[in-house]
């Protein structure tokens, strides 16, 4: 099958939501100006006990360190579900130039779905949702049926 | 001049604020169930170059580190401004049980004034603005006021 390479690099995003383990399988990577990626984390909120500890907040946080610098202009950003409201605000603080997600969430995701938080900020912002969407659903509703068997 | 309890604890929240030094004056503190502070912080944005590090998700981050629980029921927020998204939806996912807040902000204000993101997720916060208003309006005009002189 032939793939683009958004899609080959949601894969590389969903490769990394798998190591989650007990934690939502949310993967995450941001890529500088030359894609080289220099930031990942996946989904921690159970590993580290904080709420605040989305794959997203912890990937901007290493990317802030590793750029020593608290704006990302030109950086681009991958991760396997819609981001919630407190991920895409600190997306737009950040300034990231474009956020491409997997799956989308009807019921918090703040970018397409439930709000479009750039609208109150003028935010350049770009995003694309839904690459590779089946795969990244399979990753939530797999890790919820576990939670059940 | 008689002051309720709510206002010496904003006043405690704004003495905060005005620590913040180069970052715009914002105070926040965290209360437990028996009306102790078990965390505070100020904006701390230029100081450690992070966009993510707004006062209350450090206050947050403290509580949860403090308790070593990720939930903070019960827990009382003060907050000298109403909090941008990124931190309202922090303390939703926290599920902090009361905020007080200072300033109303009409531009990003989360919970009051440009959104209430309470309502999508069904959260039994409870949001109470306008404590000590003048004086908390006061810190960011003043802030603004010095950087242009």
């Amino acid at each position: 099958m032939y793939k683009t390479l958004l899609q080959t690099n949601m894969q590389k995003a969903i490769k990394l939501a798998r190591t989650s383990g007990y934690d939502l399988p949310v993967g995450c990577f941001i890529l500088d100006s030359n894609d080289n990626i220099i930031a990942q984390a996946t989904n921690e909120v159970q590993k580290n006990n904080n709420v605040t500890n989305h794959a997203e907040m912890l990937a901007i946080n290493k990317a802030t360190k590793k750029l020593n610098t608290k704006y990302l202009n030109n950086c681009k950003m991958y991760v396997t579900l819609e981001p919630c409201p407190m991920c895409a605000w600190a997306i737009i603080l950040a300034r990231i130039d474009t956020v491409y997600f997997g799956a989308y969430d009807s019921n918090y995701g703040a970018f397409l779905s439930k709000y479009d938080l750039r609208k109150s900020i003028n935010s350049k912002l770009k995003v694309y949702g839904g690459i590779c969407e089946d795969d990244c659903i399979s990753l939530i509703k797999d890790y919820f049926k576990n939670l059940r068997d």
